[in-house]
């Protein structure tokens, strides 16, 4: 299955990655999540009320799951909560099957998690097999797509740099595994941002640089010339075997954000993370904590993108008819 | 215990199995969901706000777990949802115990499942002995009842058959562990349907026909003189031991509804599965997902009874008093 | 870290322990209890429309959680649930970062469980980190404080003995892995009872004599003496190794209330046991559901409780600016 001639089939209510998403419509998206964050209350509303949203977990979540549900609360929705601990997954039941089901109990959204990249389409083809408006959103499918933490990553960076046309971001770690990497690249190359991606020589293939990343090997020089560095956990969960680089410590003396490594950022550089963090491995704790930190900004970003993302997929918003 | 004298002390709030709703009452719960899915925006109101509905799953489950929290959400009601996984159920309390203390917070409806036969009469006598009004509406006990599951099924009969006086509906599985095919067989007897069960000898005891079952051995006999053929999943996970049947493959040659098999059924019958489905299994993709099959229906017909039920539970709607 | 100097530091909205609680705050959290719970609908509004909680539970949990999560819910809040098995701190994330990211999402309250004492405290510190408003309320941090159990415990007390000065309450079992023992010896002695603990001398050490218990090793003196007495669980679960007495048959006989044991309370005298119970050890199913057990008032006293913690939490009623 072509991710690409499937993607292209869908209405504009999924959001199933950024790589399908024009500049115009990202663009619309953070416009959207700057005025809801502008509101009181952070946007409390009743716009949604009504509607339910089912956030479906088949991979452990803390921040992701917390955030949807927040979104969808401060909209007036109701949210059911599907982890895979708990679900009929465990009956051996295929996500085709899961996402017929679901689709036919009338959410109007299914935030998905899950590790096999693809997922969120299965799920978008499934829903409308059965005929139903409901709108996937993927909150992550294995190493593919992660579109709300870009998006978030993108306001966040904006917040700061107020464009991102010819802005260098660099994104250190594990690249290979990482599907906040390949959304970011996707996102931050359509907005006009160079990327300059670093890590172990196993962990950043080469093959990256057909998404638009420009490999730089050494952390020390990356970090010297980007507006903004955001480092990627070391994903213990998803390496088999023995770790691809010879020792923790070696890993933090060579990739690892140090106090001593961020001084060498360009004045007005800041830090992202995208976490959670293995604090003391990529980056050390006074950096995390630190004043050029911007981790828990990006936290309270994500709840502006995803209400918008939720407006969105319900058609509300922007999105409305009559909507300027 | 016997479960005919305890139920018969209980109040009409409960719904804990089918066996003792007399046929008026099935067709008023039935009359009522179809009233409420015709409703804009299938029936989102604001009947129950301010009320309380516990999920107590001891099982894991997505679809009715999911379909009752919409459910309750649609009219108005907040959920807490208690999974065996994370309570205190691990503590080693026991399910009276459990019972009387959720039903001390004063919420209006606790659904639950359980693996135990018997465990909702538990609840809705634990609820009773501490003065509360709490109504337990069974979502599953072990292999005795899961009358939602067989309203929801009447209601896509009904929604094809307009009666179910003189019709015939086939089940065709592991009649022995399915509280969904008890739950079906009290319900389509008592509203003058025909019952044929088929299945493996292991699996479709001969003491079915003391519960109004017409025992068929002959799965191809039976598909052709149903209206409606009901398969049932084989249930893996309640097998202890080899599997009673010689291979799946054999399994499915002799009573799995393969697409040859399914063209044996007369015209305009069609094909129900109370899901998770064993695709391959007990049934063919073709037919899961082909023009017979109304399990999507099947599912969407769930939340509108689960609704009727709640209202039920509250003393709305159709029961409250006053009413026609 | 010093507890006691942490604490003084935090403003009033969080709710850590007992132990840094004037007498006179911990009566005005009950006068709000007992208006809530006088409230039609046992207080159902809409104070907290638009306002988010969140449970995190590193913790099993079952009455807990749910009593705040139906509190929250009466109050209009919505709510989101973290359980332990389900969420990042399986990717290894500090409950400091956990704290940091949560605080982040703008939630009014995070209502937390935890097996290490202290949590509470290291939370309320992550949420001032990044700014927020957050307020933190300690629902169980390892051995060292429960405090809204103490608060429900107080309120049910006062129920039938009006005043707690000069009287006597007795705490029988595991006081020393006992939160609920150390809560309620803070609580009952700033308002002036006189508090007789009595168990096996491993688990009832001399050190508690500094929190103002009363040692007595004979329950049976003990019992005769007090005007309320308060069971505790063995805690099979905290404990490692062989159990500290020397067998369960010996520990029901020498501590557990039997109903001959119950016999001997004074007349008016009442039970107490915070759940969940081990019916048969600690005490007889006889004297848990009979005429002196108070054990459903307490659950229904700690909804009441819970929300009056809420409304404390978030600055309503008798915490609004303005309020009498």
């Amino acid at each position: 299955m072509s991710v690409r001639s499937v993607t292209l089939r869908y209405a504009d209510r999924h959001l199933l990655g950024i790589e399908s998403l024009s500049a115009q419509e990202i663009l619309r998206i953070l416009d959207c999540a700057r005025e809801l964050r502008s509101r009181p209350d952070f946007g409390a509303s009743n716009e949604l009320a009504g509607k339910s949203v089912i956030t479906l977990f088949y991979e452990a979540s803390t921040r992701t799951r917390i955030s949807f549900e927040i979104a969808a609360h401060k909209l007036g929705a109701s949210c059911t909560t599907i982890d895979s601990n708990s679900s009929s997954v465990t009956k051996g039941e295929s996500v085709w099957d899961t996402g017929r089901t679901l689709a036919s109990m009338d959410p109007s959204v299914i935030v998905s998690r899950h590790q096999s990249p693809g997922t969120a389409h299965i799920l978008a083809r499934a829903a409308e097999s059965v005929g139903e408006q409901t709108a996937i959103v993927n909150a992550g499918d294995g190493a593919h797509e992660h579109p709300t933490q870009a998006l978030l990553d993108a306001l966040t960076l904006l917040d700061r740099l107020e464009t991102l046309e010819g802005r260098t971001i660099a994104i250190i770690g594990d690249i290979a595994h990482s599907r906040v990497a390949r959304s970011n690249l996707f996102l931050l190359r359509k907005l006009g941002a160079t990327v300059l991606v670093g890590g172990p020589r196993s962990l950043v293939p080469k093959s990256l640089e057909h998404l638009g990343g420009t490999i730089g090997r050494d952390p020390d020089e990356i970090i010297e010339v980007a507006d903004a560095v955001m480092m990627l956990r070391v994903q213990f969960e998803r390496l088999s075997g023995p770790p691809p680089f010879p020792s923790l410590r070696d890993y933090t003396r060579t990739y690892g954000l140090t106090l001593a490594r961020s001084r060498r950022m360009k004045p007005g550089a800041f830090v992202m993370h995208p976490g959670p963090m293995n604090r003391g491995i990529e980056i050390d704790p006074e950096v995390a904590d630190g004043p050029t930190s911007v981790v828990a900004h990006q936290v309270r970003n994500g709840i502006a993108c995803r209400m918008a993302v939720l407006q969105r997929a319900t058609g509300q918003g922007p999105w409305a008819e009559g909507a300027a």
